[in-house]
């Protein structure tokens, strides 16, 4: 450690988590939410979350902290600080699961955060600003929980159905929260030091470029379209190539065009076609109607409009060769790229390097509790490597290393937070 | 008229059909089989068939038919020629219909044959062969009827689902056939003198043309491929472009070659893609597996082998781009291609140019009734136009005058094959 790093520094990169217990405790909550074909299936509200966390919160007593649930069903364990009129620094994730989903989306940030409580408890370390673990309900369902602290749901919001066939408010109660006072557990701007969240990558670049942590740069905007493509459908052996107007010929070629569209500017946005339903669907009908979904990811709003516009120019086009009508709905539920906190930012990387691990600049391209806790706190995410970049799938993996690498990053970047002036 | 015609065309030429009564019989018969929203639901074995078969019997027990039906449902009404020991000449066509079909498809073919017995009747003319009219059972499902009279049904067969929700055993016994006894239909070749199906085109070609009679020269053979396309189904947010293996940019890819291949060399063949389902099938997941349905249809069963192997060539190509592997299987129930008899098609493009009609020589592209008997005796289809190509659809529509045009020439038809010695 060289000159760059002050004598807290070199004491704190002295305190190191418990790699093996991490790796433990995620095969322990792995048991948590099995289907009946042995697939994960820790939905949030069904049986296996709610006994995920009662397993999480009975650690988190054994940790010293009390936890209590808000009324969006987050889970929230404080520890106290030297100073505790300090905002608290917040860290921690999520532990609800897609479907057939894998053990480290969540867990680990959640395990982590654990860890990072219990390796202070061993060294007798109290910090400065008082400490809250969170554990955020439903992220895969929407990211319920963060949005209800830091936005608010709606009435009509809270009726949405959930993966686990509940409402969600019907699911905020299994899992002891209190939707008829959803708002009780909104927190403002200035209520938090800062939060951080660790996380796998859940794509291929980490592993790909054989670097140790990503320093997340901000949580890419996702907006969705539905694209109509109508033709007519005719009789398949009667109707001559050239007197065709094949919706699925013209959808194939806005598909092809999207890709290319999105490859033809540098950067890391990313736009994908994984849907489409053709109509009538027969071997021996010529598609009229083609439905498709649309979306478009990148951390710039201005470049998602401007791509969505090319994309839009070679639909006319397509349209018009194809002897078709190409027609985009844009949907409601869009999100806006999240930044993180650039300060936040360099003392991850700085910690990280110090640990001796390699580090990146990246976005997450999924979207995180983070980019809601970033409206109203310094916000960062920390990445370790997924393996294969595969993620939201039984194959999903982190090597036990990685994720030590990870809470260790978790560990100094929070000890370094206690004593910074942020935003 | 000129020279190169006989005495006997010129008396029959003279012997015209009744337009007015063809477009009645038109009409009324679409008002058999209409479903709950008002749209055309004559399909075989419902409500609507059992009723418009009714009907038509009716008439043809006063046209002096007295029509049996065989072991299989097919309604035939024989009238007596002058030697009864000739094989008759049979014609006709169907008169069920697809979901929400249109009226003309079958239904011309069968009420200008009846129209035909009728002129025959009024103008006292007795043929020297007997005449069959033949009313083919449920031609939409798979031309049920004319299979099993030319070359059977097995028991698997028999107990296929059938769209109206019946298998093909109850179906037919519901129309009065006796699928226990199937086999007791089967006619076989020196049965029939020849076989005559008048029909529109359902596609576009003799009206953009603006040709009024198409002399078949065959209808085309059908193969069908399931293709699947295996990706890798992974997080649409954090996998880079260049990191993706989309099922669904290479199906893309597939269906513009399938329409390029197909459009690559001169003739009338078709190929299509008609179905495609994706998985998982959302916005926000790379698709890791597309099926899709390809169908190729042409006149000659060695071209639709070579188009075939120039897509799958395109296919390994596609695959290795997108890194991806696509598989084509191809389905049971392949139709061969059928060519009309030669002196048939001659003898129906010189009489229809005898009563004044611009002629094609075309293939259909359709499967009908006739690609069957073809198997068993001389055989041709007479085609007149469809308005905008529209078929299977309660658009379809052909005018009053192309109808009574093509009915004219049936009718010169069968008087000239009475005098004519065939293959």
């Amino acid at each position: 450690m060289g000159p760059g790093f002050s004598r807290r520094q070199k004491i704190a990169a002295a305190i190191q988590v418990n790699g093996s217990r991490i790796e433990q405790r995620i095969v322990a909550l792995a048991k948590f939410g099995v289907d009946e074909k042995g697939r994960g299936y820790r939905v949030a509200y069904t049986k296996g979350d709610v006994e995920g966390r009662a397993w999480f919160m009975d650690l988190m007593r054994k940790a010293g902290l009390s936890p209590r649930i808000d009324t969006a069903g987050n889970i929230i364990g404080r520890r106290k600080g030297k100073n505790n009129a300090l905002a608290p620094i917040a860290f921690g994730s999520h532990i609800d699961m897609v479907p057939d989903g894998g053990n480290y989306d969540g867990t680990l940030g959640s395990i982590a955060a654990l860890e990072v409580i219990e390796i202070f408890n061993e060294q007798n370390i109290i910090t400065e600003h008082p400490l809250e673990l969170i554990i955020f309900a439903n992220e895969e369902g929407g990211t319920i929980g963060s949005k209800a602290m830091t936005h608010g749901l709606t009435k009509e919001g809270l009726q949405q159905k959930s993966q686990s066939g509940l409402t969600q408010a019907e699911g905020i109660r299994t899992i002891g929260g209190d939707p008829d006072n959803i708002a009780a557990c909104l927190r403002k701007r200035g209520d938090y030091h800062a939060w951080v969240e660790l996380h796998i990558e859940q794509g291929g670049i980490l592993e790909r470029e054989k670097i140790q942590i990503g320093v997340v740069e901000g949580i890419v905007g996702i907006v969705h379209w539905e694209v109509t493509v109508t033709g007519f459908a005719n009789h398949a052996g009667a109707t001559p190539m050239n007197m065709r107007q094949d919706a699925l010929l013209a959808a194939s070629k806005l598909v092809i065009a999207v890709n290319e569209v999105i490859n033809s500017v540098p950067g890391t946005q990313v736009g994908t076609v994984g849907k489409i339903a053709v109509q009538p669907g027969a071997y021996n009908v010529i598609p009229g109607k083609v439905v498709l979904g649309l979306e478009i990811r990148d951390l710039s709003a201005p470049k998602i409009e401007q791509l969505f516009q090319a994309i839009e120019k070679r639909a006319a086009a397509i349209a018009k060769e194809t002897k078709t009508t190409i027609q985009f709905t844009r949907e409601a539920n869009e999100s806006q790229p999240a930044l993180t906190d650039k300060r936040l930012q360099q003392i991850i990387d700085k910690n990280a390097k110090a640990l001796g691990f390699s580090t990146k600049y990246m976005q997450s391209g999924a979207g995180h509790d983070s980019q809601h806790m970033a409206s109203i706190a310094p916000s960062a995410m920390i990445f370790i490597p997924s393996i294969g970049g595969i993620s939201h799938s039984p194959k999903e993996y982190s090597t036990p290393k990685d994720m030590e690498n990870g809470a260790n990053v978790l560990l100094q970047t929070i000890l370094q937070l206690d004593i910074e002036q942020l935003g």
